[in-house]
């Protein structure tokens, strides 16, 4: 079983000199995703809740739509890094082989297997307004709430996290990473193995909104996402059309909304 | 020209109540890099320096070795993002096709092109030791010497920049993105266009140091990598092997030092 972190030891160097220190660094494995015996991507992950990524990620890609198109999965451990492969039923693999025979070489960070810039910005369902409600003070403290289940951080000061806040209940399932694409996939992938249905809550991140936070958010069904850091303004567009609801800079008992405020309220939370 | 920032009116709420405000969030675009008409990788990125960030990207992959390699390049503007032409000389351009014919699929963020476990691992050069010195106090006051160079950041507060820390100079070249992958390649292809030689200084980054950015590090043959936050395991042993070395949780006056300690010195700085 690969480590998840490493002690290492170096020098702390401050203004009254050098000691020696012994910190506690997180892992890093290449997680080779593959599906049908095909690669998809090779990502740099924390090795943890490698069947939630992988589903996560075959989620987040639209390569499947829902865990019953999986047949089967294996976690293959080698000496430098992991594969999880993923067997699909028929009409998943055609799709993908369809997509394999499209796509003219590799992608980058959170957009992978797509090379045009049209499909980077692919077009996501409008999500419907529902009857999910999150109290102001509910998102004020939903990053506080995620640190409780943040054990790898709490370590080494290094990875990030993705929650899953249920209204009234609070952080009801995290998933953390190196890369923040990664733990939110594992969250995506863990609710989907669990049976949690995210368009009941809210997904709470250690990171900043980029577009691709905000197409994963949205494919997932989930209506609110509540981010420590900033949004980027592609990403608010995105939201906007999508009809989510992004709270940003929520940390010390605060937060900005910039899109989809009716699912916020300033009283009591209403839980579907 | 497409907008590195732009204002979007919020509502900023605390537990004194909720006010209307307009904060600046920055701007994140599709950027295709197009190598002899063929798309490489499509990343989403701070639409600034494309061609610094094109020429580092491909310094990084190693798809060229050196600027000569370029024959051409231009920027093309289209409504959902960039396309960043580069045409590569002869021999550049055969290594890139037979790249692409054994590439199966996309891979994840940094590593974009290579789709194998051991690929994402690939082989770096051991760096000489060569005669660049800094002192622990150039290293400690690295990152906020950074901060000055971070125009972007201070109206949005949320973006990565990567600097050129030249001792007894301070930081002589900067980039900044939303990636911090991104801000990394664009100063790796700023300093390559400007003739900065890299084995002369340091690299100075906002971010965390994943094995990525060693690799990036290492290739463009810079001795010593300075980082705001915390590397990962895997990072620090191919820091090791390459020889580069790695200070990091640079601020406030201190910093950790981890591997190839020669090049932090207590004293005067030794400028090669």
């Amino acid at each position: 079983m690969t480590l998840r972190s490493v002690s290492r030891p170096g020098t702390a160097v401050t203004s009254e000199g050098a000691r020696d220190i012994t910190r506690s660094l997180p892992e890093e494995v290449p997680v080779a995703l593959v599906f049908d015996g095909s690669t998809q991507a090779v990502m740099m992950a924390t090795p943890s809740d490698v069947a939630d990524f992988a589903l996560g990620f075959a989620l987040s890609e639209e390569i499947v739509t829902d865990l019953a198109q999986v047949a089967d999965f294996e976690t293959v451990e080698h000496d430098r890094g992991i594969e999880a492969r993923l067997w699909l039923r028929g009409g998943a693999s055609a799709q993908l082989l369809e997509r394999q025979r499209r796509s003219m070489g590799p992608t980058g960070c959170g957009l992978c297997g797509i090379d045009s810039l049209d499909a980077a910005l692919r077009p996501l369902p409008r999500l419907p307004l529902g009857p999910v409600r999150l109290t102001r003070a509910e998102v004020a403290s939903a990053t506080e709430a995620l640190r409780a289940h943040q054990p790898l951080h709490d370590q080494t000061r290094a990875v990030h996290a993705a929650g899953f806040l249920l209204p009234g209940n609070g952080i009801v399932l995290a998933r953390e990473d190196v890369g923040r694409h990664n733990a939110l996939d594992k969250l995506i992938g863990a609710m989907a193995r669990g049976g949690v249905d995210a368009s009941k809550g809210a997904i709470v991140l250690t990171s900043r909104v980029s577009v691709d936070m905000v197409q994963k958010a949205v494919l997932a069904k989930c209506p609110i996402l509540i981010a420590v850091s900033a949004p980027t303004e592609l990403a608010m567009r995105t939201a906007d059309e999508a009809r989510l609801t992004v709270a940003a800079f929520a940390r010390a008992g605060g937060f900005d909304l910039y899109s989809a405020p009716e699912r916020i309220t300033d009283g009591a939370s209403d839980v579907a």
